[in-house]
C-alpha cells in the first residue's frame, strides 16, 4: 500500500463546528515551530491568557487553554472541583447536559438532574426547586448555549439562583464564547469552558477554561487527589502561570496555540460586542431567507442562538441526501440533528468567521436549489 | 492593550521534543479545514490508523490517535485497563516511570515499584523478582525510551518476563516510536502510547495509542466505568473505528491530524528501518563530535538512545547561560536536564527530521564556539 499527501477539498463550514476559519488563522499554525519552553512561546501564552480574560470578561488569573478539545475542558472543570460523594445539580436540555451528568458520575459524585425538553432553555423555577430540595448541593452545572438544540439559557439568572444557595457554578460556554454575551465575573460563573472551533474560529482541538478564586479555594481544599493527572489544574498551572517559574507538565500543542492566539487577536481587533452583533445580524438575514423558503425554526425566538440555527427538516425531504448534495455539489457543510433531533433537524452554524454575508447567501442559494 | 500577530523566530529544535518538523509537515496543518465527520476526513483517519499499525509493527485494530499530548495517551492506557484495587508493577528509572506511578494511583490501583537508577535501564532481574513476590499483579508498566535520561530499556525482554506471569504489558513509547526498533506484536505489548512531537516529527499535541486484543478483552470485562469520559476508549472507538458507522464523540483536532498523516506518509516513504538507521548514524556522528570536545555521555553505550543524547554538563560550565546563548545566538534549542538530572545534564535530541547532517554540524559548531 502506498500512501500520499492529503489534499482536502475546500469546504464552507456551517455546521455545529468546526466553523470556517479566517485565512490568517489557517496560516498561523504553519509558522515556525518553537519549543514549549521557548521564551517566545511563553510570551505568546501570556498574551493568550490576557486575551481570553477579555473574551470571557473575567479577571480570573486561572484562565488558560486545555491542550485538548472542549470535552476535555468539561472534564477539567468536573475532575478538579468534584470529590466522591459531592452532590451536583445538573440541568439537562440536550446532549451536552447529558455529557455533564456522565462526567459528574465518573467523579463518583451524585448528579441531581433538572430536566427540560430539547429545544427549551433550562428552567429557572425547576433549578430553584431542586436547590430547595437539595440544600447540600455543592455545584450547579448547566450549558449556556446547547449545541445540540440551538438554545441559549439565561446563564446570568441561573447563576444568580445557584449563588443564593451557596453553590459553585459550572458553565459550558463551548458554543457561546464570542458569539453571544458571556460575562463570567458579572454573572458569577466559577468554572467555565469553551472550545476553539466554534465562535472563536480557531482550529479544533483546544479548550479555553477559566476558574474563579472561589473555585480555586475549593480545589485547594480537596481531600482526594484529582483523578486525572493530565487535567490536574494545580499541575497544569505550574506551566501556564506567568507569575512563577514555568515548569514542564506536558508538551503544549505549540502550533495549535499559535492559531488560538491569532483567532483571539482577530476577535479583539473586531471587538467583542461587534462580534456578538455580527452574529445576530447574520442570523437575522439567514432566518428571513429560511423562513421565506418555508423552513421553520425549532427554538422560540426568545431563546434562539444566532450562531446555531436549528430548523425542522421539511416534510418529505431526505435528510442525508440533501446534506450530501450540499457537501458534494456546493462544498457546503451544514449539521445533522444530534440525539433526540437526529433525522428531524438541521443545525446551520453561523460561528465566528462563518458568520458573514457570502456564507449566508451561499447557504440560502444552495438550499433553494436542492430542495 | 493592543495585541498583534505572532512572528516566531525560527529555531533548530534539538531538545527532548518538540523536534524539528519537515516543511511538508509544517504546511500540512494549513490545508483547508474540513469537518470532523467529512468523508474526506474519515478516509484520512483510516490511513492514519493503517500507517500507525505499520509504525508500531502491529495488527491491532485498536490503533488510533488520542486527541491530546502523550501524557493523555499514557492516561488513556491506565484509565481504560485499571480498576480500583488492581495491582500494577511499575518500573521506574526516570521521570516518565514516576508519571506512570501517579497515573496508577489516581486510578485507585496499587503501584508496586521496581526502581533503577537514573541513567540505567530497567532491570529484568528486579522485574522478575517483583513478579514472584506479587503473583496477583495484573499489569507490568515501563518506559521503553526514557526521555528524561536517554536510556533504552529492553522492551522485548521485559514483556517476555511479564507474559510468563500472565500480566498485561503497558509500554511508554513516546520517544522510541520511529527512532529505534519497536515491535508491538512480536514483543507482546498490550498497550502502547507515543507522542507526535518526537521521532515522528509531527507537531505536538497528539498521542498515537494501540491496544492488543487481550487489552480490549480486559477493557470489555470491566466492572467499574472508565473514570475519564474523554479518554474512554470504547466511546472513542465509536468515532475511530472504520468498521462501523462513525458517531460523534468529541471534535477531533482535524488539522493536527493532517500533520500526523503527512508525518506518517514521510516515515513510510523513507521506510521504518531506514529511519531507525538514520537516527543511529546521526547519533554516531554527534557522539564522535561531542567526545572530541571532551563532553561525556551519561548513559552506557549499550543502553543509549540515538535520538536522545544525554551528556554531562562539563565542570565549571554555566548550564543556563550556554543554553541561552545557543538559543539567542544560534536559534538552536537543546534540552535541559529534567528531575534528578536538572543542572547536571543536557539532552540533545536527534529526533525525526532533526536527525540530519546539517543539524548535527550546527550543534557541534555552536557548542564548540560557546564553550
Amino acid at each position: 500500500m502506498t500512501y500520499t499527501s492529503f489534499f482536502p477539498q475546500q469546504r464552507t463550514l456551517m455546521g455545529p463546528g468546526p466553523s470556517d476559519i479566517s485565512p490568517q488563522v489557517q496560516l498561523a499554525s504553519s509558522k515556525p515551530l518553537v519549543g514549549h519552553l521557548d521564551p517566545q512561546f511563553l510570551k505568546l501564552m501570556d498574551e493568550i491568557k490576557q486575551m481570553l480574560q477579555l473574551a470571557f470578561q473575567t479577571q480570573n488569573a486561572n484562565t488558560f487553554v486545555v491542550s485538548a478539545p472542549g470535552s476535555a475542558g468539561m472534564e477539567t472543570c468536573f475532575v478538579n472541583l468534584l470529590e466522591p460523594g459531592d452532590k451536583v445539580i445538573v440541568c439537562i436540555n440536550g446532549v451536552f447536559g447529558m455529557r455533564m451528568k456522565e462526567n459528574i458520575e465518573r467523579c463518583q459524585a451524585q448528579a441531581i438532574v433538572v430536566e427540560d425538553p430539547w429545544g427549551s432553555p433550562v428552567s429557572e423555577d425547576k433549578l430553584e426547586l431542586a436547590l430547595q430540595q437539595h440544600p447540600d448541593a455543592k455545584c450547579v452545572a448547566f450549558v449556556h448555549a446547547e449545541t445540540s438544540t440551538g438554545v441559549c439559557s439565561d446563564a446570568q439568572a441561573l447563576c444568580a439562583i445557584a449563588k443564593r444557595y451557596n453553590c459553585l457554578t459550572i458553565v459550558d460556554a463551548v458554543t457561546s464564547l464570542g458569539g453571544v454575551p458571556l460575562k463570567v465575573d458579572e454573572w458569577q460563573i466559577d468554572a467555565v469552558y469553551s472550545g476553539s472551533q466554534k465562535c472563536l474560529s480557531c482550529i479544533p482541538g483546544l479548550s479555553p477554561v477559566s476558574f474563579s478564586p472561589a473555585a480555586i479555594d475549593v480545589l485547594n481544599a480537596r481531600k482526594v487527589p484529582v483523578q486525572s493527572w493530565f487535567l490536574d489544574h494545580t499541575l497544569v498551572m505550574n506551566y501556564w502561570s506567568s507569575t512563577q517559574k514555568r515548569s514542564y507538565h506536558h508538551t503544549a500543542p505549540v502550533t495549535s496555540l499559535y492559531a488560538m492566539h491569532e483567532a483571539l487577536v482577530q476577535l479583539h481587533h473586531e471587538g467583542l460586542e461587534n462580534s456578538w452583533n455580527r452574529h445576530q445580524q447574520q442570523h437575522m438575514v439567514l432566518r428571513d431567507g429560511l423562513e421565506a423558503m418555508g423552513i421553520e425554526f425549532i427554538v422560540d425566538p426568545k431563546y434562539r442562538l444566532p450562531q446555531l440555527n436549528t430548523v425542522a427538516i421539511p416534510n418529505g425531504v431526505d435528510d442525508a441526501l440533501i446534506r450530501s448534495r450540499l457537501l458534494n455539489e456546493y462544498n457546503l457543510e451544514i449539521g445533522a440533528g444530534l440525539g433526540a433531533f437526529a433525522g428531524k433537524a438541521w443545525r446551520i452554524g453561523l460561528m465566528g468567521y462563518a458568520a458573514r454575508t457570502e456564507n449566508v447567501s451561499l447557504c440560502l442559494a444552495a438550499l433553494r436549489e436542492v430542495l
